[in-house]
């Protein structure tokens, strides 16, 4: 015979070597491809994919379940969801490539999860300012300082907060063009920022389609953690998107997306009624709280 | 602290700690998923899925890229369109799950991936009928016996016969009604069976898609070798889906499936103009050509 297909037959095989031949010929079909790290991605991906179909001796059932899964998670997935951002967050490998991609520096702040909510245009606050713009919740002082990996402190960072409110919702969730848990600041000279936002409170992740089926039918809960996003960056240094969390959440250690660290987990120490307010700000008798965040920067390209 | 979270931090932790960690907290998530299979399936998709983001130290914008492309195989997939099968196919992943769920048994014809294009209600015929229904392409006799791994004649066989025109359509993909190149028809008391069909030709996979596009990034082919379905059930036997593949085809090395088994390439051998049918069908001053495939089915259960 003068061709060769590309996996031999059972006869001569045991079925381990058609597997792995079959494995093997598949990452081969990508040799000729001239972007080496798409090579590289994809014969790794090829690689992975066929070690869980033999691994797991997945079923033609399976596969076919699989897919429809898949079919699933697109239909629901359009401008304003996307449901494989989900999948990707709920799997772990949307933390999992952060840890990858933002080795850890020094004492540089350790990154997590981007999250869906983030919008570009948020309004720029003075320090001291307000982030709450009408979203509801519990106020709560934040300040800190941004340094970087030797001390030095950072001014002019550009600082990126935003939240839910305390329903759990973003205010992009709402049909309504509101705007509000969401500003911009810059730290100042000596590398201080400080702002009020909203105590932050404990949301569950859109689990009306694909994604929240499959976390119902493995027990596993939609919720995440308590927290308030951070994105920061100044010239030359690495930018870090991360959140903060809440010490004493009861979810932080089933944070839906597993986005929790040890170190980003801080006090919002609660504040009776009355207490004064940092800023003289009244707030009548309501109770507020406060946090701290020191953020430290890497230097860019580490 | 009262709380623990789910990966500890960075600054106690090496960067392959912290990764490995990961992956362990994700796989627990599912420990309390009350059905086995799903939780393993699930905790070796998280294992592999991180392997891959972990081997290749994915970057946060390959991941984003990743997520475009899944958007957009989800965007062109209708209930006439399945890019997912489509990608799972051109992965191997599809031919990997037939290897792994029909593990060879004696001499029982190998399987391969059954495709989109069969249809379940495909006209009957009689042992000597034509599958062809009016498809253009050059005729071909098809003959062969059914039986099983002890040699027994297994008569009354349902056979399922599909297959492309010479310009490389299934029925199915076109918007009239009419339905060609597929049939039923059943085994003779001796096990046998013929048709006429046609011969087969190479056709592309659907390649205006998100996954025709990565073919062409990475210099792949969309063609499949040229091949003939068949799908074979009887009772007590394991269903047979399979095709058959012409000897000599340049394409049985760059399938783009993965579908080519050696044991399932057949000769089809061309016969010259004037050549007399094995059925003395007139074929004018056509040439034709003849093939044979004998069929063992394994029992059911193995
Ligand atoms: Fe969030
Ligand atoms: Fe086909």
């Amino acid at each position: 015979m003068s061709t060769e297909p590309t996996a031999a037959s059972a006869a001569e095989l045991t079925p381990e070597e058609v597997e792995s031949r079959l494995t093997a010929a598949v990452a081969g079909s990508f040799d000729s491809c001239s972007d080496d790290r798409l090579r590289q991605l994809l014969q790794s991906l090829v690689t992975h994919l066929h070690g869980f179909i033999r691994d797991v001796r997945l079923t033609e059932a399976e596969w076919s379940a699989a897919i429809e899964f898949l079919t699933r998670v697109g239909d629901i997935t359009d401008d304003k969801r996307q449901e494989f951002i989900l999948l990707s967050d709920v799997l772990g490998a949307s933390m999992q490539t952060i840890n990858v991609s933002n080795r850890p520096f020094k004492d540089a702040t350790e990154a997590t999860v981007f999250g869906p909510f983030f919008v570009d245009d948020a309004p720029p606050i003075e320090n001291g300012g307000d982030i709450a713009g009408g979203g509801t919740g519990q106020a709560c002082w934040v300040e800190g300082v941004v340094r970087d990996t030797d001390g030095a402190p950072i001014p002019d960072a550009r600082i990126e907060v935003w939240e839910a409110d305390e329903e759990g919702l973003y205010d992009v969730q709402h049909e309504d063009e509101q705007v509000y848990g969401r500003a911009h600041l810059y730290s100042e000279k000596d590398g201080a920022f400080r702002f009020w936002a909203l105590t932050p409170t404990p949301y569950p992740i859109p689990d009306d389609g694909p994604v929240g089926k499959m976390l119902e039918a493995t027990g596993r809960s939609p919720m995440r953690a308590s927290h308030l996003h951070f994105m920061v960056s100044a010239p030359q240094m690495r930018t870090l998107v991360t959140h903060i969390f809440v010490e004493g959440d009861e979810l932080l250690k089933t944070d839906t997306v597993f986005g929790v660290k040890e170190s980003l987990i801080k006090k919002f120490e609660q504040q009776p009624s009355g207490t004064p307010a940092p800023d003289g700000r009244d707030l009548g008798d309501e109770t507020w709280a406060r946090a701290r965040f020191d953020i430290v920067l890497a230097p860019e390209g580490v």
